[in-house]
């Protein structure tokens, strides 16, 4: 076996040719095995084997500085620069994340996980070197949906006229992580089908020099162009056409539903925890089905109700069925995740009713567009934030922690938390039926990121745009109050019932607002003897909602707020639980909060 | 006079050809007039009359839908459909707004003041439309600059991926405010040397039909061509070749001098107020000049260090002549703010000194670049964040209130807030003179946005990352404390003063960081008789920088905080003075506020 003995680059570069389809296969194999073991981006690593061999084999990482863009393609990068044991040893899998890690290793340059950043990281490792005379090579691997990001072509639009040597290699698998959208994509077609011959090509056009390779499972073909873009003196791409998948006959077939996966059988490829598309009659599965059900059945009563997507159609159950059952009434926008808040509200100002499902971690490539073409435009768009929680992505790039602070000072938004399914779809169903004639504002909706919970006797509003306080539970005589929001409203529930056992009796309220909160509700219960306010979000507490409730109450010197939640910082593949007990977030930890808080 | 009788675009489609120049001098006119007293975008809107007046006879505004990018270049627009008064009675000049404004006429459709929104509010407009079977026109009128802004590319490359019509009329000026960077200007370069018929066409490559028209200013042509895409079934670009300042000599000599200005003599175009780049010996006058000076001299004894702009090179100094002197040490990008700040992010983990410089209602572009590629990648950026003021730009579209709450959830980085030049000064020199071997991550500084004050008896640190607060007066058991942030500091010593004069000694503080708060400093000026705490922040207070005392002092009974601050609102060419007044942010209310408080 070659890939178990392989300590760096500099081990790739002595393997004869001969031996390097076998070193891509035992590549293949370990990417296919670990991932079957623990998930992981299968389809987009397969593709890049043999061109990650070929970059280490050519480039002398990591003088040279070889970038993935997304990263999430880095799994051979990891093997061939002394991380091969986290793929091949089941008891290190989890040693290693599966984004370039500049704390793992002097290979990995920088923490990536968004997309389109490589072009314009690019330009600035390039100018660095130029500003200090150096002359290592830069070397951008970009695909993957990457081009559609706006951030992309900007950065590829100053590569040109920054000049010097860079080199863009285009990983063309022509997929992103649904199928790929955008007129980009077809000048890609277009220049595979003319083997990079055809006129108006997007990256000349920018003023970049160009190449083409049609097989880039070829490992000599990739060597040699690579080899003679080695210290090229200006910026210049290398279209290399790959398969997503390439190799594993389950992925080769569904590129879509082998973007990323959960744990599988890696023989047959059946998915233990399937992570595609689910079927049309799993609604009560996860928020997921719950939001695509409704929004087709909506669909189908109004033609004016639009489904939006940045190239993450699953996170709101639109998979390949309900995307066709839709027809013109969804749209994926490919990766753009600002030009799919612009889209939108320009959708609602023209009379539409768009609802833009989007995880909270992207959404943040978007401020601008929730500030102006959103808020300051008034546009009734229904913004479904997915993911934001503990229970979210783990990885440090993907963290969904950060969506209170960044939508909460957005002017006009309606931020809402529900705290179970019923409520979900109450206060969606409400944003939608909302008449807009009178000058509806943007609503966005948290949509709860931990498991399904029902709650058939919660309180629904006739109108949620700037609903009251639920006070579900007021004991008589409570001192203390709980307001728990969203899906830590049952971390509430719990909290307040272990309180009254331990004898403090709480007030249970549920904010159902992330963004604002109701001052005179506030003091009216303090009014009535509340002396200690103990917030709970599923959300980073600094600059969210629990500092709001803190700032409404810091007028009175009677009442306490203790404002508990997820700290300020990039977690990086945390366990929740474990950030739970650190953050004082258990039923326990808090009841004993106020029972010693009211103690004092 | 044709101007005066225009009341709508019925009346300029009823003009004879003949009439035209007429009617575009005296709008020329108009723009020069009102501007010289009031001020305005004189270069962009006097490139794009006859355009303006061609595109009111051909479309039927306000059915078919006329969005302009940006929006400054709106003058004509706003002439021709019946605001021609707001131009030419001195009286009415502030009647109206410099950019699209809903508010004011149902031929404006958004309110845009943020570059490179056209695209993709064109395409939304279309969809809707296409959605509801309706056939108007939509164009989408693209220039100065927009177009190497990211989001203008995800729109023009959604557009062709939509399909349907839709017509993008490229007004080339050949300037952004500054000059034009990016290789995609170098392509419009191109287009205009070939009459568009060059072999690498950037809209071509997106799937876009293109047009091309040499002479922007020839009434005719521009009749003919637009109406020769009106009711067109594809997206099709008209590039437009026009002369920044056309018509005026001043501005045609000096485009970006004349881009946006202060009042001037119309005459001899002598500018009353000089907003264009100042000479190299003011450095007194304001922080750009003071900057600009400081940043050269570094450059000059430090190779590393970098000045960076997204085509503002202005607010930090670099006029012509610095950036001429700063050679390679200076870099504008261009309209991409979140390609500057990825950009600046590598440059400084490539162990360059990148000095970003940018507008805060502009940063609210890249908040995600500033969350993962620089903040997440602990890069140590410098961060200049300018016009974050009450006293900043007054347009809703170009607000500086949000950059507390935006950066204030940034995990790790260090947002400073000096309150005069000589603290500024040493905030920068310490952000670039940090080891950063040592891990140092990035730093913000919120440049004050009212006039340069000087306070040598200021109290430096040797070290910023994390700032003691600063009790600059500590009265003999004084039983409230100011807090009062940044260029609000000055406030915070009046509201002292009278506070102390109304019988209520007060502790007065200068916070130094705007975004965290050291608790056990504000515990320990509890624990020593203090009340009641003020805090002053000139910016957004829902989720900025009092709501951090406010959480941090929350759990101690005795303590109460009141927050005074900016409102969460899109105010439009507000009156400084009028919004302190209304918030309570004058000396007298402070001191009132406290002398009340102390005595309840």
């Amino acid at each position: 076996m070659y890939l178990e003995k392989i300590k760096g680059p500099d081990d790739v570069k002595a393997l004869s040719e001969e031996s390097l389809p076998a070193l891509c296969d035992e590549i293949r194999r370990a990417v296919i095995d670990s991932s079957a073991a623990v998930g992981g981006h299968v389809g987009s690593n397969l593709a890049v084997v043999e061109l990650t061999v070929a970059l280490h084999r050519v480039f002398d990482s990591p003088t040279d500085k070889i970038i993935f863009d997304v990263s999430h393609q880095c799994y051979a990068h990891k093997m061939l620069t002394g991380r091969a044991d986290a793929f091949l040893d089941p008891r290190a899998y989890e040693d290693v994340s599966g984004f370039t890690n500049p704390g793992e290793s002097a290979h990995d340059h920088f923490a990536v996980g968004h997309t389109s950043t490589a072009a314009g990281l690019a330009c600035g490792l390039a100018k660095a070197r130029d500003l200090a005379g150096a002359d290592y090579n830069v070397v951008a691997v970009i695909g993957d949906g990457s081009l559609s990001g706006g951030l992309e072509f900007e950065g590829l639009d100053w590569a040109a006229e920054q000049g010097g040597g860079m080199i863009f290699v285009v990983n063309d698998n022509e997929w992103s992580i649904a199928p790929d959208a955008g007129g980009i994509y077809r000048n890609l077609a277009e220049l595979r089908a003319t083997g990079g011959a055809c006129r108006d090509n997007y990256f000349r056009s920018l003023g970049l020099d160009y190449r083409y390779l049609e097989d880039g499972h070829d490992m000599v073909a990739l060597e040699s162009a690579l080899a003679e873009l080695r210290g090229c003196g200006r910026p210049t791409v290398l279209h290399v056409h790959t398969q997503k998948g390439h190799g594993y006959a389950p992925a080769e077939a569904d590129p879509e539903g082998w973007h990323h996966v959960g744990p599988f059988d890696a023989a047959s490829g059946e998915k233990r925890r399937c992570a595609a598309p689910h079927a049309l009659d799993e609604e009560e599965r996860d928020y997921a089905q719950l939001t695509g059900g409704f929004l087709l059945r909506r669909m189908a009563a109004d033609r004016r109700v639009v489904a939006v997507s940045a190239a993450t159609p699953y996170i709101m159950g639109f998979g390949p069925e309900r995307r066709e059952a839709a027809g013109d009434q969804f749209v994926d926008v490919g990766i753009a995740e600002g030009h799919a808040v612009t889209y939108a509200s320009a959708l609602a100002k023209a009379g539409a009713r768009p609802v833009l499902g989007i995880y909270g971690t992207f959404l943040q490539r978007a401020f601008d567009q929730l500030m102006h073409d959103m808020a300051l435009n008034d546009a009734p768009v229904t913004l479904l934030v997915f993911g934001c929680s503990v229970f979210g992505t783990s990885d440090a790039t993907h963290l969904g922690f950060f969506d209170i602070p960044m939508l909460g000072c957005v002017p006009g938004l309606t931020y809402l938390a529900p705290t179970c399914a019923e409520e979900y779809l109450s206060m969606l169903d409400w944003s939608l039926s909302r008449d807009v004639e009178k000058g509806a504002g943007p609503v966005a909706i948290r949509v709860p990121a931990a498991a399904l919970v029902n709650r058939p006797s919660f309180r629904p509003l006739a109108d949620y745009s700037d609903p009251s306080l639920d006070v579900v539970r007021r004991p008589e005589g409570a001192r203390a109050a709980i307001l728990a929001l969203g899906d830590f409203y049952c971390l509430g529930e719990d909290a307040a019932r272990e309180a009254s056992r331990l004898g403090s009796e709480v007030v249970l309220v549920n904010p159902r607002r992330a963004n604002k909160v109701p001052v005179e509700e506030l003091a009216a219960l303090a009014d009535g003897g509340v002396e200690l306010f103990v917030t709970l979000e599923d959300g980073c507490a600094d600059g969210g909602f629990g500092e709001r409730v803190a700032a409404a109450l810091a007028g009175r010197a009677g009442a306490r707020v203790v404002t508990l939640g997820l700290p300020k910082a990039f977690l990086d593949r945390h366990d929740a639980d474990e950030v739970l007990r650190e953050q004082g977030l258990t039923p326990q930890a808090i009841a004993r909060l106020i029972h010693s808080g009211l103690s004092d």
